[in-house]
């Protein structure tokens, strides 16, 4: 019989909420002979406070036995701003190699979007996940001076960004039309845009079916909201991929639907898979949370790890329960949950 | 008799046309008194390609002289990324100290917007134009090898950032709304944002009345898509800006209608004012670019200089021609910038 050995951190805010729906979700799905085992861990705001810890070695040693992770959110406001993004969300995506960061954007039927008219929108971002301006690297000197200087350095090697580029050209070949685009500022920032530019039209040569194109990060934006039917594949640095997919996900339904997967293709170590949004502290505790993006994360997560059938019955099922949301009264994070687990089950 | 004497550079593609229609309502807007001196520069690609230069010291030295510059467009395909933009734009920019790149976004009635429903959009954004990741720091190693890595330095001094901080806190006191938010990733970008984050709370306390708000640079593409009212003044980075103002534009009629001005506040150099656009050459010659953004940073230049009275007069123009073109055939470059004229002189 198998087996599906998971860690689970809802973390902070209404990350205990959405993670018990996807986990919900991911029971009601799973095959009789698959042995689900999860392990929470208690990592955030709470952990933090209490021993002053973020990430230690020895979680992460643990974190790596399993077979991958469900996160919820990390982040509240009693926390310096950066200690757990830095200290624990980014510490793990490096720790762990996650340096493709898929964030797929498709406007549903029936779900509503900030943009006019009937939109297509169906694209996957392949954002890099383990260098540019992330890397922390940088510094202060005369910190609180009238001479402070601050610098941030964002720093791209041929082997980081030609692993990410050719994960994003096999998405593309994948799929039905065969898109990939580049976004970048190379015309600004020229060295790590020469780099980035020289590799993609590299491997473009390997992939003649897949049609690309080059965009500067500011233009995207535009396309992004004026035609976004224009992308399917889109493969861009960790900064730029942050921005553009917030974009992506409020003209495509929201956040409280967009999923991400930080993914480690070799399967070195584990891929984590989380909702884009934030811990929501102004909502924790009160049952409002939409768990959408942590169950279709769920997805991802089943995809990745082979399960294709189930995850497309997530697909599905989150498909059919966005259309029919229109109109209707709201319902509570569990209510959602017990109807998505009820479709899949079904 | 008062005198204005103004560097005009039409540069590349469209640059030509807009520009002359930009010198049009110039003439008709300017009180009889005032005598109007103009002086052509052949910047860009014909330049580039005929010598090799972009802008030498001796154009500098030229330059200086005149009381402010309209720009059209630079850039084009037959030069490689980057040689026109680093070696005019931002060349000029940071030889004139542009720190403050003022770009504002109003949807005026009767004008499309990509966005649903009815969007209040009227904001200005202050994004600083000589720091940051612009400043060509950086370099590459082992280029063109699987081992090359290329960095990107962005750089931030307290006094750069304080002194854009405090244009941008001014210019939300002397609004109706007095709101500024702060747009930056100081939960990665530690170390520049802190240095953000300190000084704009610091000023903050010198201008008790205006509302301030800090938002993630992600966060902000959300909400220029889902709440754009909600913004008043913006004050960001130099990359942060060249991206949220590029959507900012998009949601607020289109970069047909943005204009910018890359202002010296302290007058040691001449401003610089441009439409946001680029040099479109895919419609170059044909007459099909429209002039309003060239025409609205022609106000922003006679703002600059102190004549709001005929500022206005464009602003209001350009309000007019925009709110009665629905339904009506489109008309050339200069049908446009005939209308304009006539309407400032009127
Ligand atoms: C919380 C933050 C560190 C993170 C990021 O910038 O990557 C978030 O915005 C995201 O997109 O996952
Ligand atoms: C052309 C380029 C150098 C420029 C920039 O990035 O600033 C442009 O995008 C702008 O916004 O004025």
């Amino acid at each position: 019989s198998r087996s599906l050995n998971l860690a689970v951190i809802p973390g902070d805010g209404i990350g205990q909420e959405v993670v018990a729906e996807g986990l919900k979700v991911l029971s009601a799905v799973l095959p009789q002979d698959v042995k689900l085992e999860t392990e929470e861990y208690d990592f955030g705001a709470r952990r933090y406070h209490a021993t002053g810890e973020t990430l230690t070695d020895a979680d992460l040693d643990a974190l790596k036995r399993h077979d991958a992770i469900l996160l919820g959110a990390i982040g509240d406001p009693s926390v310096p701003s950066g200690v757990l993004e830095r200290g624990f969300l980014l510490k793990l995506r490096f720790a762990f190699d996650h340096h493709v960061n898929l964030r797929p954007s498709k406007l549903l039927p029936g779900v509503a979007t900030p943009l006019a008219g009937e939109p297509q929108i169906d694209f996957v971002v392949v954002r890099e996940g383990t260098e540019g301006p992330y890397t922390g690297n940088g510094g202060t000197i005369r910190k609180g001076t009238e001479h402070e200087v601050a610098t941030e350095v964002s720093v791209n090697t041929a082997f980081g960004v030609e692993r990410v580029v050719r994960d994003a050209f096999a998405r593309a070949q994948a799929r039905p039309r065969k898109k990939l685009a580049l976004i970048h500022k190379n015309n600004v920032l020229t060295f790590a845009g020469h780099l980035w530019t020289n590799i993609f039209n590299k491997v473009a040569e390997e992939f003649p079916e897949v049609t690309t194109e080059y965009m500067h990060v500011d233009a995207a934006t535009i396309y992004l909201v004026t035609q976004p039917e224009r992308f399917d594949v889109i493969v861009t640095d960790n900064l730029f991929g942050d921005i553009v997919t917030d974009l992506a996900a409020a003209v495509s339904g929201g956040i409280g639907v967009a999923a991400s997967g930080n993914i480690n293709p070799a399967g070195d170590f584990p891929s984590m898979f989380e909702p884009v949004h934030g811990s929501a502290p102004d909502i924790a505790g009160q049952g409002k949370a939409d768990p959408t993006a942590t169950v279709l994360s769920v997805a991802l997560l089943l995809r990745h790890l082979g399960y294709e059938a189930e995850a497309a019955r997530i697909d599905e099922a989150v498909a059919a329960d966005l259309g029919e949301r229109a109109g209707k009264p709201a319902r509570s994070t569990s209510e959602i949950g017990d109807a998505l687990a009820v479709r899949v089950a079904g």
